[in-house]
C-alpha cells in the first residue's frame, strides 16, 4: 500500500475561527481532491450509514427493554464488567487492533486504542464508555466510542496520516451502575479514586462480585498501571448525546461543552422507629417514609430556590411490609448546580432544614394540617464530591470550530454547560479536554427510548472527528 | 388417675358483671380449695414463669435481630411456614397432643388442638398464630398461642373438666409478611378467601414458593377442608398485645376489645419518565419519586383531616439509580378508621387529590416554592377491604368480667376497638368472639423490641383462660 497521508502540517490560528485551513497531504484521499496535495480538513467524511449499522450492531450485547416495534427500538441494559460488556469490549479491541491500533489494557480495565501518526508523542484521545445503566439507551456512552471506531475507519480508508498518535479510549463503569461510583475508572486514572477504593467497590443490589472480581473474571484486569502517568494523553474528545432538552427545544444541533456542573452526591438515612399501621395513632409515630417523603418534597423546594436540581434516584425502607410504619428509609440526594457556591449553599440549606423537619419544625408550611409525630433523627453521608470543570480553551475552540465548519452554520451551534459528569471530567485534570453534544429525543436518557438521530449522531461524529485533527494539526503548527 | 374436674355446671348472669361465681367440682385441684366441692372460677391461675420460660424457649425457633443485652433481647424473624415455623409447629402439636388434646390440621394448615370437656359439642377456642414478621418480636401472635397451651397445662395440673371442649388453634400466616394476604388462612376457614388464591399466593421477594407448595414441603397440608363448615367454633378468644401505646399510656392492664377498625390496603402506582438527573431541567421532569413523596406527605394531611390513619409501609422505584429520576414508584398505602364510611370518605379524596397533584395542581399549598413539572400518571389498585367488625357481645362481656375478676380493679380495664386485623375477625363471622389486649412497651410492636412484661402475660393469659371458662360455662348454664 502507498504511505498513508498526513492530515494535517501547519495551522494558522485562522482554524480556530472556523475557517478552511489547508494542510499538506502527499496524495490526495478523495476523488475531490485527486491531484492536489493541500486540500481541506473537512473533506474526511465520516460514514453515516457504517456507524448506525455498526452503533446498533454492538447494541446486539446487553439488548434492553423494548419500547417501540422497530428493530433499534430496544434500550440497553449493559453493566460494567458484565458478560455483555466483556463482548463489546472484545469487539472494540478486535477492531481497534484490526484497524492498525497499538491496544493496551490498564489496571481498570480501561482500553487505549491508539493509531500511530507521523511522528513519536501522545495520542489525541476521542473517549466515552461503553457500558450502560440497567435501563439505559444505545445513545450514552455507546456513541462516543463507536464515533471514535468511525473515525479510525474514515482515517484508514483515505490513508490519511495524522501528526501525531489519535487514539479511542473505553473508560470502565463511567455509569456507576453496577458498582456505585461514576467515572470510576477515569477516576482512578486522574489519580482522584485510589485503585483499592474502585477495585473493593461491590456491585449493587447484595451481589458479591468486585470491580476486581469482575475485572479478572472478564479478562481485562491490564498489567499496565491505571494511571495518567503511565498513559498520559495529548488531548482528550467526547461526543455525548445532551441526555438534556436544550437542543432539540432550540432546533440545535451541536453543543460546545465548555465544562460541567458541579454536583454532590449524598446518601439520607432517617431513623425513626418501626410500628403498627393499624395501632399506631399518628400522634405517636417516629414514620421514616413520611419523614422523608417530606424531606424529598422539600429538597425540590430548595433546588428551586437555588435555581439547582436535585434529585432522588435510590429510596429503600426498611422493614418493608404493608401494615408496618417503617423504622429506617435511606435515600440518595444528588445535587448540582453551575457554580461550586451554589452546590455548597443547597446544601447547607438542606442540612439545616433536614433537621429542623425531623425535629417537627413547620418548614414553609410543610407540615400544615399534619399531626406532630415523635421526633425522628437525619444523618448524612457524602458519597461524592465533584466540582464544576471548566475545560481547556483549545479544545473548545477546537469543537467550536469543527462545529461552525461541519454545520456550516453558527446558528445550530450552542455554547452549553453539561449538567451530568463525564470522564471528560478526570481526564481535563491531566490534559486539555473538551466535549460535543448532540440533541437527545425528549431529552431522554438513562431511559430505553434514549433516541438521537442518525444524522445528528454523524454530524457529532464528523465535528468529533474533526477537533481531534484540529487539536492534532494545532500541535504540530505549535 | 381420679377422674377430671368439671369447671363449671351452672352460671348466673351475675358472672357477666365480673362476679365471683361458684361451680361444681368433683374434688379440689388446690390446697387453698381442699375439701371443697364449690369453688371460685378465679381460683384456677396460669404459671407466670412456666408461661414465660415456655415462650422464649420456643422462640429459638426463628429467633432475629438482638437489640439488649439480656438473653431475650432478640427479636423473631419466623416467617410462615419455613422451617422455623414448622419446628414451631410440631412444639405445638406435640405439646397440646400430650396434653390429651386431639390434634386436626386443615388444608391451610391450621391446627386445631382440642381437649374434651364433659360433654359432647363445639370447643370453645383460643386462638392466634406462631408466625411473625421478618423483623418481628416475641409477643405478637405467639403470646396468644403460648397463653392458649399455658391455659390447657393449667387445666391439666388441676384434672380441671370443663362442661364441652376447649381448644387451642393456631392460624397460618396471620402476618401476611411471607405470602401476602394477612389473615389468610382464618380467610380460607371464613369462607372469604378463596382456597385457590391462598394456594397461589407467591413469597414476596422474588422467590417462587407458594403457599401450597410450603404447606406441603413442611408437611402441614392437612387433609380437612379449610372451612368453618368442617371445622366450627363454640367461640373464639384472642389474647394479643396491643401493639399500639394506649394501655401503657393510661397505665391499664387489659384491653376489652370490642372490634376491628376498618382498613383498606391499596397499592399506587406513579408514572413519569426516567430522565438525567444532571441534564434535565426541573421543569423538564416527570420525577415519579417526588410525586410519591407529595402523594404520602399528602395522605397524612388527609389521614389527619378525617382523624383516620394513613401508612406507607412499601415503596419501590425503578430503575434505580443515583443520577436517573425514577420514572416508576410503587407504594402501598394502608388507610383505617374506626368506620366504614370514614374510610371511604378519605380513600375518595385520596383519589381525588393524587389525580389533582400529579396534573400539578397545588393542593393546600404542596406545590408552593416548587418548578412545575411535566404531567404524571398515578393509578390505584385495592389490595384489601376489610370492614370495621364488631365483636359478640357475651363474648366482650364474658372478657370484662374476666379482666376485672383477675385485675380487682375496674379502672386498670379499657374498653377498645383494634386498630390492627387479627384472626379473630374472620373467626367472629362464623361464631362469638373476642379479644384481649395487654400493653405493649413504648407502644412498638412488628419490631424486634416489642414487649409485654411477663407480669401483664401471665395476667393476659389469665383472663383468657377465665373468658374461655365463663363461656364455657355460660353455654352450660344457657
Ligand atoms: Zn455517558
Ligand atoms: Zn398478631
Amino acid at each position: 500500500m502507498s504511505r498513508p497521508i498526513p492530515v494535517a502540517r501547519r495551522l494558522s490560528k485562522a482554524w480556530l475561527r472556523g475557517a478552511c485551513v489547508p494542510y499538506t497531504a502527499r496524495r490526495a484521499f478523495s476523488a475531490q481532491v485527486t491531484g492536489s496535495r493541500t486540500t481541506d480538513i473537512t473533506a474526511l467524511k465520516v460514514n453515516q450509514d457504517r456507524l448506525m449499522e455498526t452503533l446498533h450492531q454492538t447494541c446486539s450485547w446487553g439488548t434492553g427493554k423494548r419500547w417501540g416495534s422497530g428493530p433499534n427500538d430496544t434500550g440497553m441494559s449493559r453493566l460494567a464488567l458484565s458478560d455483555t460488556d466483556k463482548q463489546a469490549r472484545d469487539w472494540f479491541v478486535e477492531t481497534t487492533s484490526s484497524l492498525g491500533c497499538h491496544v493496551k489494557v490498564d489496571a481498570m480495565g480501561n482500553i487505549f486504542a491508539v493509531r500511530p501518526g507521523r511522528r513519536e508523542g501522545l495520542a489525541t484521545f476521542a473517549g466515552s464508555h461503553l457500558d450502560t445503566q440497567p435501563s439505559g439507551g444505545r445513545y450514552d456512552g455507546i456513541l462516543g466510542i463507536l464515533a471514535g471506531v468511525e473515525m479510525l475507519k474514515t482515517l484508514k480508508d483515505h490513508q490519511a496520516e495524522t501528526e501525531f498518535p489519535v487514539g479511542v479510549v473505553n473508560w470502565t463503569n463511567e455509569e456507576g451502575a453496577r458498582f456505585p461510583i461514576s467515572m470510576c475508572s477515569s477516576g482512578v486514572w486522574a489519580g482522584d479514586i485510589p485503585l483499592e477504593t474502585a477495585y473493593n467497590l461491590r456491585e449493587v443490589g447484595g451481589g458479591t462480585a468486585t470491580m476486581r472480581s469482575e475485572l479478572e473474571r472478564i479478562g481485562y484486569l491490564g498489567s499496565i498501571p491505571a494511571s495518567h502517568k503511565s498513559t498520559p494523553m495529548a488531548a482528550h474528545f467526547e461526543l455525548h448525546i445532551e441526555q438534556g432538552p436544550l437542543l432539540e427545544a432550540e432546533k440545535q444541533k451541536i453543543g460546545v461543552v465548555h465544562g460541567v456542573q458541579a454536583y454532590r452526591w449524598f446518601m439520607v438515612d432517617v431513623s425513626g422507629r418501626d410500628a403498627h399501621t393499624g395501632s399506631t395513632p399518628l400522634g405517636k409515630r417516629a414514620d421514616a417514609m413520611l419523614l422523608a417523603a417530606r424531606l424529598i418534597t422539600h429538597s425540590h423546594r430548595l433546588a428551586t430556590k437555588h435555581s439547582a436540581v436535585a434529585s432522588t434516584g435510590i429510596l429503600s425502607l426498611t422493614p418493608g411490609s404493608t401494615n408496618t410504619i417503617p423504622g429506617h428509609v435511606r435515600f440518595t440526594l444528588d445535587v448540582r448546580a453551575p457554580a461550586d457556591s451554589t452546590v455548597e449553599a443547597i446544601e447547607a440549606d438542606l442540612k439545616r432544614d433536614f433537621a429542623a423537619l425531623a425535629a417537627g419544625e413547620n418548614i414553609q408550611g410543610l407540615l400544615d394540617g399534619a399531626t406532630p409525630s415523635l421526633p425522628l433523627e437525619v444523618s448524612w453521608r457524602t458519597d461524592s464530591v465533584s466540582p464544576a470543570t471548566l475545560f481547556h480553551p483549545d479544545c473548545i475552540a477546537a469543537v467550536r470550530a469543527s462545529a461552525e465548519a461541519v454545520t456550516g452554520d453558527k446558528s445550530l451551534v450552542r455554547d452549553m454547560t453539561s449538567g451530568a459528569g463525564h470522564d471528560t471530567v478526570y481526564a481535563s485534570r491531566h490534559c486539555p479536554a473538551s466535549m460535543i453534544f448532540v440533541p437527545s429525543k425528549n431529552g431522554v436518557s438513562h431511559n430505553p427510548e434514549e433516541y438521537t438521530s442518525p444524522e445528528d449522531c454523524a454530524l457529532g461524529a464528523q465535528v468529533l472527528m474533526q477537533s481531534v485533527l484540529r487539536f492534532d494539526s494545532m500541535r504540530a503548527s505549535s
